[in-house]
């Protein structure tokens, strides 16, 4: 099942289901308002969703077409929004790139900061430039929603808590992050409002690719038209959702509704392109001792998306343009 | 005036308006049925949300006792908890204790950490301890609750977007900071679910005591039925919520309902004891070569509330006891 929120101008959106083919929706919201209405009374309206996303893509019930720029993020706001770093090889580079030491416990203990979640971008929405020193990035990752987890969920029940997936453009101000680390209290005003992909999905519409935590396909960054990144998220997440789940809640409860991601997708082989502009820029600077892809500026463009075996397109395209704010 | 949630066994609780003296209160879920939503459509709601408040203080409308226990947090869940470390005096006793330098920037760049909020704790919830060796500690402080707040917010108008302040326990499990930090992605497990005072109340409520972005009144910690500390939270506010908010502002908005803390309430007049036990510690560790005080262990409890300049108790007490998880 593919979910997604309209924007109709309200602060949460409507519910709506979408055709598998991402082409055309239904009206969700006598079922649930909101998706986060959904989320929080699951066990009552996952059935009613369901058959009601059966009959959509059987061409049985009355539909509209879908524009994605009609779309909100699935969750116009969200009660959490925590950000993994699962991909050993983006952590080595993007330190290299910044000077820093990788942690010691790389390979044991994830990384994981806690993101704003107030103010989320819309996957067409333009990508707010305020000051172009600030070293504008994307990053392209993918999330799960959860549903409510409790304090001490252990490695075996992680994944039963995972109710939608997502792809993320966890944008980034490069230039800020060196002097806000060094605080020691994380990242804050390098994190900007992050977007997400117009579909949320039920892990069943993933098919065999989710396995065990992971999702074993490509992930797409189209930079200026260009294909800048297909790396697998699969074989190379060290920590599994598996792993980032059982980490976050060693501490605390999540609400349903609470959206955990992967971090940038990376993979050791440089064929696969990057997923991130400071991990291509390391790799250059590696190469030539000097850095040549500037971060992003006014009018640039990145997509990101994801194809299943089949070549369907599973979450829709985040498409956004940098524009001056 | 004073707002208040009644826990109703939902998630977000009942909106309700609390008498000044805290003793009563009238239902006003049919104005807006939870904080959250008064926040949303405040321009809507406040003046009706205020008529029904002077007809309560008038003693004019049908009413209710009021018992702190039934109350949940203001908000039981909020977008977003920004927490600031805004008294220099409590940063730098709090690296002492854990060998760590205050941070260059110390004096002119606020130090901020993006917390969990999908969770909080009721007033007078139970702490729960999941593992002793933790050292779970409590943390007084203020906060304010903002409007919509756009990005690049300038100083000058950073104190039009408080709606409302209220008290926070900012529990903390001090023994996992240093692993934490050291990863340099700021707090995680250290910082488990909050605690906020039983009211959420403007800022007319505070008289004369709210100036330029400070609370000028001394905030009391009584640990285990003793008084811990009473330090005062004005003048040694180092950035005031101006300040902090114009920072949080630089690079992205925020949504009606975001939460932002001042950090530890702290006084360099010793007289004037601690708003959490790390600094008490830390002080006997300066004094004798050993701490002393423990940190939290089961059955200790931690009363946090703040008294204006007639006596009363302003925001409500939070009222916590710490027991096994």
């Amino acid at each position: 099942m593919k979910l997604a929120t309209l924007n109709d101008g309200t602060r949460d959106g409507k519910l709506i289901i979408a055709r598998r083919d991402g082409q055309a929706y239904v009206d969700a919201s006598d079922i649930a308002p909101t998706l986060q209405s959904a989320l929080d009374n699951w066990n009552d309206v996952e059935a009613k969703l369901l058959a009601r996303s059966e009959k959509l893509n059987a061409g049985e019930i009355e539909h509209q077409s879908l524009d994605i720029a009609k779309l909100h993020s699935p969750l116009p706001r969200a009660y959490e929004w925590i950000d993994g770093s699962a991909y050993i090889n983006h952590i080595v580079l993007v330190r290299k790139a910044r000077g820093a030491e990788p942690p010691e416990t790389l390979e044991t203990d994830p990384l994981i900061y806690q993101g704003g979640s107030g103010t989320f971008l819309r996957p067409t929405q333009d990508i707010p430039m305020m000051n172009a020193e600030w070293g504008l990035d994307f990053e392209a990752e993918i999330a799960v929603v959860l549903d409510d987890t409790p304090a001490g969920t252990p490695k075996e029940n992680a994944l039963d808590h995972v109710r939608l997936l997502m792809l993320v453009n966890d944008v980034t101000l490069r230039n800020l992050i060196p002097a806000e680390l060094k605080k020691n209290f994380g990242f804050f005003n390098s994190k900007p409002s992050t977007a997400f992909s117009p579909f949320a999905v039920t892990p069943d519409e993933l098919g065999d690719a989710w396995q065990d935590g992971r999702i074993h396909l490509p992930l797409y960054s189209i930079y200026n038209g260009e294909q800048f990144g297909d790396p697998d998220a699969g074989p190379e997440m060290h920590f599994s959702f598996k792993d980032l789940i059982t980490h976050i809640a060693k501490t605390r409860p999540f609400t349903a509704g609470t959206i955990l991601g992967s971090g940038t997708i990376s993979n050791d082989d440089r064929a696969r392109g990057s997923s991130c502009l400071a991990e291509q820029r390391m790799l250059e600077k590696i190469d030539t001792g000097e850095f040549v892809t500037p971060f992003m500026s006014e009018g640039d463009t990145i997509e990101i998306y994801m194809l299943d075996k089949d070549g369907n397109n599973i979450f829709g395209t985040i498409s956004q343009k940098v524009a001056k704010a």
